[in-house]
């Protein structure tokens, strides 16, 4: 399964700098956003299809570890793994890699549980087997051969 | 009617500023909205009720000058101007003024249609008469005192 | 000291708000940092007296736990603590709560550590006796009345 | 030289939507920068090179109008186009194409001046020849094969 996933790449946009020279905190938190909706898409579970079986996703909590600066067109890896996952809570965590060096800039994590569309919480494994079972195949699991890197 | 209208304050964050260590530029077309979300509700027209009354007012076009930089923690004034208005568009005018040296750091504009819940255009003149009015008596008006600054 | 200072309201912005018609989870970070600035410049230490004195204080990691959704007009408190603080190294806390209701809405918590101006990591206590004595006089404490509001 | 460019691609990402359901207005002159920097990259004068050569682009306007509703998880191409270049003014256009579609969802432009790292304007004919001479050669030029979709 690791090799079929591309890793998200990311280059760091000028708006997102501030007024240290670097990437401004906040926006690791949208980046996250941005490697879970795209390894969801990688799983056939894009958030259209998603919104149409009635299954969304929320957060619950983020949390974020600077390590050390980002800036202005540096390109780097966002690598999510599903640490976590119950059928009625999943943790995701991140690692933000710098890919020219290959350092590791920031790491971090966000929970989430699964609502309908009448926001009632969902058990996956009683109502979308399927989705159930491509979550718990991820599990622990590091989807990506870039991520010994770091 | 121009003393019963507070002018829209707003001080720049440290997030909104970039790496030349002024506020990016993208940020003014946020302002623009919040100043114009602010005169509305001044004049009793605040989103929910608009939206309750099945009136939406998109963003057809915007633009901004800039003059001078923004720096952190700067305090600005947002002043909007209803330029022109036809019961089915509407122009806003913008200045952007430093509180302090009361210079004018940016202006801009945007102009705006009205749409009903399922996204057809309105005419404010035949289905909305109140809200025609409104915008009517302060078409090309100066609506604070503070708008001379500058 | 409880009584002098005021609580930081915040208005949620449109451009604040996602396709779920709530603000977007990122925000809340920048909200915390707002809250930090406003606090710091309160006690007399505000961005540019700092970093005349050469103190910058990077953040070190952010969480952000989401009790209920926040929605576009809405007017918040944000409420920060100094959780920890040792002279090198600073926790704060912050409540986010809905100044209608008085419900808490989200808390999070940043890090942070203090630096020179040359990056090199700075003892408050030897080098900024005054600035370490204001935060040790603050540290545990809810310094706004409302503080027990939600 | 028509073949020698990619176009910029971009996903919306849910955190540029707001709650009408769309990618909010502000996000389109961040992508405008995005595509700006990115052709500069292409030409081989990207950020870093110009910095270190003291030449800097700064925004002196920018407007954007809006043709229909780009949704998350659009793919579109954003075209830049150098519309007039005097070697100390620029102005640049831009069209936002759905890439799926093939439809103009909005199209707008920025002008710009040269400073050199004292903030002052530079005449680029007279102080960077080279720079001058790639600019002029892309004066008025669609560069992008794609270009004619829409």
């Amino acid at each position: 399964m690791e090799t079929k996933f591309r890793v998200y790449r990311r280059k760091a946009q000028y708006y997102e700098t501030d007024q240290m020279g670097m990437i401004h905190h906040s926006n690791h938190i949208r980046w996250f956003e941005e490697a879970r909706v795209d390894i969801l898409e990688q799983l056939g579970m894009d958030y259209e299809k998603m919104e149409k079986r009635g299954i969304r996703i929320p957060v619950l909590s983020v949390y974020c570890e600077y390590k050390s600066r980002i800036c202005f067109n540096d390109m780097v890896l966002i690598i999510p793994k599903i640490e976590n996952f119950t059928g009625v809570r999943m943790t995701i965590s991140y690692q933000i890699i710098d890919e020219l060096e290959g350092h590791l800039r920031a790491m971090g994590g966000s929970t989430h549980c699964f609502l309908d569309e009448n926001n009632r919480p969902i058990s996956l494994k009683r109502q979308h087997q399927d989705v159930y079972r491509l979550f718990m195949a991820l599990k622990g699991k590091d989807i990506f051969a870039r991520c010994q890197v770091g």
